[in-house]
């Protein structure tokens, strides 16, 4: 049988070509893969528009810790961030600054709705030690798209600075830090970019991460170590995934090929489109409203059926090629779908005519 | 030209076949993954010999991040480690403790002589504070190796407990958690078991892991927190390096071909008799004495000239198709070159000749 196609968040379905830029060994030391490292950052950069202000660090290991080196080093020790929470990636962002050990104020938002940037700004008016705001762009757990532009807003107005979890964003939605200040905005290898796991992003404001000297609770994670030893060096201060950041500089390639962000957002907009469509036909409908629903990963209520179970589903959809990915919410019974990775509507098209005969199968139709 | 032949100890040169596993995607949710990562873990610990008394808990990052996550989890808030230092990796466990805020001690040796273990009978009699020890079993700045026995027999004679930075030489040299008491050893994918780089290994004693709930200073290096979440689900918490682990499900089918441990010891043991035989005829000499040294990286002396400089000297031989390693010592001009990786006599041979003819062209010899 072919190999399945994931339909999940990251890892997922890579390219050929991505894959086989796998097949050499880089020393970690050597000009070619300093090169390598700074093409891609520089690739980065560009795509997020913030190569005037912003610098690019990547960071060995998962997009949380991602999230956790970007807040360890740009909070200060006595700074207080402001978590803001719609979904699991927001509330494990709090528990990571918990963890730390430094000040965490979190303000909850519905599951099935975005962040209501008036909100913010009414809180930040009311608790002046808060320093930062920590925001997930598209949260991964419903697939709800957060409104960055008015958060961004709130949150300078008030003199607060931003970081933001974009990892299930970054490459496809339109992020412009000429448009949009943050102090991080943090991504990783193996979402949009759709390049495999192993790496994290993290696009700094220059000026933050220079004066950020001494916060980092952790020696791996400290970012501005990392930055400022690679700014000496263009190596990566500890053993980097070689073979992970050659795949991203193929996926890159790639991704410049069809046009960037805009190109990468068409596709997954039809993916989006041909997913919602067809489920639909079968009885299957979206947990959020359409307009609060990023074109990235699509939640969809489970099948109203006593025996309903997401296990059983998701054997009879992997056994047609396809893997699914489950809910992640607690109250109401609910599987996932992603739109992304190296798919087109015709993989969609097959996924769904899975679905179908999975759901037949198993009686729930 | 054929790719350079990594002369590095880590990231290496690894077989076609450890990279060709990595052209396959994962989903990390998928029964067949978590499959992949329960072998690996199986396998580790079979290699230490530690199934009866200790569990494995991989980590996303590169090794620094695998020692930090042991300690940070292992060594309790108020708990004092003790790290034996000869080389620049010691440094660094050192540093990692004093970044999480924790007590730390350093016992200081020579960088061209193994630890004494007598002497560190004498510091835990002395400062009763201590509660755990840090050692580097190979320290790949020179590659010295300790003597592990004797350190973990004076360790468990007090009462003190025991990490282990193995990394560089896991799966080569000789570890029996049967007759060595330990509560982490850590080591990674990427050196002697021959994978790609991207992922730390943690083989943990299972009653300290059990008792280490809350002593993390960082939620994605909290190895406790690892450990439960695989215990219950099979999937590693965070996204994990998916083509990574399947690179390593492969070279470790490749290291038990070999014959384990003593095959892979036996091939580096040849590779180090070529490599200093060879270099030996070309002027040039080891830093440390034989019996100090272990068969996983050398360092050399600088060629005696004037002009002497690493990077002509790194751009003559890889020109030649092999990639050395830069000294890391102050005091002496030197060189390293790893024994380790997918090669053998003949690649040592060619790298031989390669670096005589690069002395040659630089009027060095
Ligand atoms: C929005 C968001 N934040 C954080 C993460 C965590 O990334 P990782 O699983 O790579 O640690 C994810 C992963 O799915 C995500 O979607
Ligand atoms: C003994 C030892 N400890 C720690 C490390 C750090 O590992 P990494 O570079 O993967 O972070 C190395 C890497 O060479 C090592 O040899």
């Amino acid at each position: 049988m072919r190999e399945p196609i994931l339909l999940t968040p990251g890892p997922l379905t890579t390219t050929l070509k991505t894959k086989t830029a796998m097949l050499s060994d880089w020393g970690s030391w050597d000009a070619a893969f300093n090169e390598l490292t700074a093409s891609v950052c520089a690739d980065l950069l560009a795509i997020a528009h913030a190569q005037e202000d912003h610098v690019c660090v990547p960071l060995q290991g998962s997009g949380t810790f991602a999230v956790e080196a970007a807040i360890g080093t740009l909070l200060p020790r006595t700074g207080k961030l402001l978590v803001l929470v719609n979904g699991a990636y927001g509330k494990r962002m709090a528990r990571a600054v918990e963890v730390m050990g430094r000040q965490v104020a979190i303000l909850e938002f519905a599951e099935n709705a975005p962040v209501d940037a008036a909100a913010v700004a009414r809180r930040l008016a009311q608790e002046p030690a808060i320093t930062h705001v920590g925001v997930i762009h598209c949260e991964t757990s419903t697939g709800v798209l957060n409104p960055l532009a008015d958060i961004a807003r709130v949150v300078a107005a008030q003199g607060k600075r931003l970081i933001i979890d974009a990892m299930s964003s970054f490459g496809a939605l339109d992020i412009d830090a000429r448009e949009l200040q943050f102090d991080a905005l943090v991504a990783s290898s193996n979402k949009c970019l759709e390049g495999v796991p192993g790496m994290g992003i993290i696009i700094a404001r220059r000026a933050a991460l220079v004066e950020s000297l001494g916060n980092s609770h952790s020696l791996s994670m400290d970012l501005h170590d990392q930055y400022v030893y690679m700014q000496k060096t263009g190596q990566w201060r500890f053993t980097p995934p070689t073979h992970v950041v050659a795949a991203l500089r193929a996926a890159l390639d790639q991704y410049h090929a069809e046009g960037g962000q805009p190109g990468r957002l068409a596709r997954y907009q039809a993916n989006y489109q041909m997913l919602v469509t067809g489920l639909a036909r079968l009885g299957l409908t979206p947990f959020l409203a359409r307009d609060d629903q990023a074109p990235i990963i699509v939640t969809f209520h489970a099948p109203e059926h006593p025996d309903y179970d997401f296990r059983a589903l998701y054997e009879a959809v992997r056994e047609r090629g396809f893997v699914l990915y489950p809910g992640k919410l607690t109250e109401v019974e609910t599987f996932r779908v992603g739109c992304i990775g190296a798919i087109n509507e015709a993989e969609i098209g097959q996924a769904v005519a899975a679905i179908g005969e999975g759901l037949n199968q198993l009686g729930w139709l």
